[in-house]
């Protein structure tokens, strides 16, 4: 597809570079990291490295990295009742942020009745006088902040959140598959007890992810079972080259971490002007804490299905909303936890950057959505 | 590493080269196959085609194939209480035969004591009288009996074990995932109710797998939630390239199956030849229908791991047992199950031939054997 602009990196990002040389030289390795032999060495060599790599872009432990499928294995994996740390007591329920990724609503392991729901600022930020009251009394509570919001990219207080979470006997996952690469993310410095991040959101790709856990977390109860990999905590057939390039993407989001950032911060501000300039729209959580490339706005009438049709027939991928799932279209679910109507939260038009996309792609969007907002404008002149 | 000679095929096969052809065409697409924009449209095909390529190897329709990240997921996911099949009984427990793959045997979302096991005769073949006295009273059962065990090679009866679990109202789950590519799979005319597959065993690559449903076997439980993708039955972004591949190496092994095997066969026959030539060997399930490919052999004194390394160094990679999950050097619960003692389970030798395995390489395999057996065979008369 020539001259296409992509411009839904929250959705799923291009391979880097770096991780398709990973995996092409990790292809032709026969060997199962289970099997003694020189090829099986080999390929276990290959999954311990890359093990280490996503450990030190997290600051954790290797031994503390648990493989797996993607987030959403990922997030299964960690929504377990029984997790405790240390001498601690093990968690019996379940405390979700209302802007929560759908496999983290969804409650893991956790049975429906024993899930509550963290309440979310107009402006998407978890509202942490709220969580301090659903664990005022109560069993130990593992409780589920994510670290940056996919659809409005607001950045949440996983730190504050932390201290409170712990100060009650909880144990805190965040839910970090969104934020990696795009600010800086540090389990010790967030004081998260489990983290999960994905492969295919900093340029791995899709189908590999990890579980990473604090110092002391006990071994989680695995989700599948009937071989010993990943120190007995997820059986099955390591995803080596997978797995390899997952690596090789962390290490390279972890190190261009900061030169990306302000690059993107830069574009998007340039894009959010551009917009203002032709329409009167809001950008939702704009006055908080951002991920720099994301970018969720609206205009009163937008309908964000003709939007994203629109900007696609211009050669511009966006998305309406989460896009994670086959065939939705219900209003964000995110939109609703802060507060805004249907007629909102169905205009919503997510545009997300990353490391390859230049000035000329924004100009280009600008250039589309000028059009689609004239017609929209005129759309709305004549329906008044 | 050059001049390997590469004998572990049921562990996990080298990439087909159509596969490593349809991973790299996908890898640039950039796209999540749940947007709708034209990037996401793409992926999605490529999904989709390998959809009805999976399919088609198995005779099964497209829509009941749901994707996954390997052989140990699809079982766990077909091993699920309440499992029915049209207007049939849901099913209450699980009977599984004691030669299954350790994610079978550690029966899925069946809790343990719902669990019965299956006599396996000394040849390796399941003892269908003994599954039907299981099955002769008590609620309706899940029988799951592999298609033909990965290290045996042994071929089980599965239409035999199907018309019995139907006449007992249950339902059969078929293992297919070491039979597909070297003998015929095909879901009707084995009559299994659910079927599972993983890509890395006939030349796809590793981390993807499929749970294959019958049709009318009702929508199971999903084990990962919170996404509509594989209509709602597996929540998570598609592995879109590994995906691909699977369709992909799927097609190239249902076409080359006849000649493989004929091939496969002629190798194994000019192995087995040489290797009781120079000692006298117990070749395994030898005197029932095996998978064309493999060899699994022991000699009285023999330890396996000695052997595993003697090949090793010698450039040849083979296996001990299943060599399936780390770090396990338990004797085989293959052999334990035909009823053969610790001394001579211990001794296991599997090896196991591929598309590009050549006489070369098995005459390479045999000067190796030769070499250890002599050791072996002086270190037998110094001990005696």
């Amino acid at each position: 597809m020539p001259d296409r602009v992509y411009l839904d990196w929250n959705a799923t990002t291009p391979l880097r570079p770096e991780a398709r040389q990973a995996l092409a030289a990790a292809w032709d390795m026969a060997g199962n990291p289970s099997s003694v032999h020189a090829e099986g060495r080999q390929a276990r060599r290959l999954v311990e490295d890359a093990r280490a790599a996503v450990a030190a872009a997290v600051s954790a432990r290797p031994q503390d990295v648990v493989f797996c499928s993607g987030g959403t294995e990922a997030n299964a994996m960690a929504l377990t009742p029984g997790l405790r740390r240390g001498s601690g007591w093990p968690v019996q329920r379940l405390v979700v942020s209302a802007i929560e990724h759908p496999s983290v609503l969804s409650g893991g392991r956790f049975s429906a009745d024993a899930i509550a729901s963290i309440n979310i600022s107009s402006a998407g930020v978890v509202d942490l006088d709220h969580l301090r009251a659903l664990l005022a009394d109560g069993s130990p509570a593992l409780v589920s902040v994510m670290a940056a919001n996919n659809e409005t990219g607001a950045i949440q207080p996983i730190a504050e959140a932390a201290e409170i979470v712990h100060e009650a006997g909880g144990l805190l996952h965040v839910d970090a598959i969104q934020a990696l690469g795009k600010i800086p993310i540090d389990i010790k410095v967030m004081q998260a007890d489990l983290l999960t991040l994905s492969a295919h959101k900093i340029g791995g790709p899709k189908g590999v992810g990890a579980l990473v856990l604090a110092e002391g977390v006990q071994a989680i109860e695995p989700l599948l079972r009937g071989g010993g990999q990943e120190l007995g905590r997820r059986a099955g057939t390591e995803n080596v080259a997978g797995i390899a390039a997952f690596g090789v993407a962390a290490a390279a989001a972890a190190a261009q971490l900061a030169d990306n950032a302000d690059r993107l911060q830069a574009l998007r501000e340039r894009f959010e002007k551009g917009l203002k300039q032709a329409a009167d729209i809001i950008v939702f959580s704009e006055d908080v804490p951002r991920l720099p490339n994301t970018t969720l706005f609206t205009v009163p009438g937008l309908k964000a299905e003709t939007a994203v049709i629109g900007f696609d027939l211009a050669g511009i991928a966006v998305s309406s909303g989460s896009a994670c799932s086959s065939g939705k279209v219900q209003p964000s679910h995110v939109l609703a936890a802060m507060g805004f109507g249907k007629d909102l939260a169905q205009g919503a038009v997510r545009l997300s950057l990353g490391w390859s996309t230049s000035e000329t792609d924004v100009d280009l969007a600008l250039e589309a959505w000028r059009k689609l907002a004239d017609a929209l404008l005129r759309g709305r002149r004549n329906t008044a």
